[in-house]
């Protein structure tokens, strides 16, 4: 099911379909972890920065992972050690529709344990109007094929 | 409501009351979000390097901000750029109970927008074995007082 490191490539790169975000959903997102006023009351958030309800930062990462699980084997990993330098671009309105292109940028052999390697990807969260929405640089750690 | 960025200063350290994550939670989570073996199916998980079900890293992230935004008026801010080196250090586990600690390391008032400034918040996400799950720089964007 998962991805094995023997099949990820430096330069990789793909895009995922993509998916219409319904304000009921960032909503939901945003009662149960981010109560900011912008992402919970429609006519405040006209007066907030972002000029409108949006959704909440770690509701649009949450779908960029949701996006990359229903498209890509190697979007399953063994599990991630974190990852660097995430960037919030643009907000995200009730009503638009995201895809996750990914690129990978790196790709290391595990130094202590020799069943297993890491890939960095160049993740971004684009809109439909080709605007980067989010961008970041994730981690996946692989189990290599031929060690099971 | 929104934290003012008169009263942040570097140094200022704090921590929230704890909160117990329950495996329907981190279920419910997974399930819209990171559907992987060791987020959703408690006994494939054994076999993961987790060594048993944890909630997804996504969910934890998003738990940090809801008890920052349950403690802290200056959880609050006019948004966020994005941030730096997030780390997941240790599976998140059903039943365990996470605070959120954080300290204020740095404080810049904006050199192109006078009425604001950001500030960057060491974060950790704290098990009840004082065990640190996540760690993560956070920036938040703060509006002066004295500006409106």
């Amino acid at each position: 099911m998962n991805g094995a490191f023997e099949d990820i490539e430096i330069g990789l790169s793909r895009e995922t379909p993509s998916r219409t975000v319904t304000e009921d959903e960032m909503l939901a997102f945003s009662r149960e972890f981010d109560p900011q006023v912008f992402h919970l009351d429609p006519e405040a958030a006209k007066e907030s920065v972002f000029g409108g309800l949006c959704a909440s930062g770690w509701h649009t990462a949450s779908l960029m992972m949701r996006l990359q699980m229903d498209s890509w084997k190697s979007a399953y990993s063994m599990g991630s050690p974190g990852f660097d330098d995430l960037k919030w671009l643009k907000p995200l309105f009730p009503g638009d529709s995201i895809r996750v292109r990914s690129t990978c940028i790196d790709k290391t052999p595990s130094r202590s344990k020799a069943d297993r390697g890491s890939a960095v990807w160049k993740t971004e969260v684009v809109n439909q109007k080709d605007e980067v929405v989010l961008s970041a640089n994730l981690i996946g750690i692989y189990r290599k094929r031929d060690t099971g």
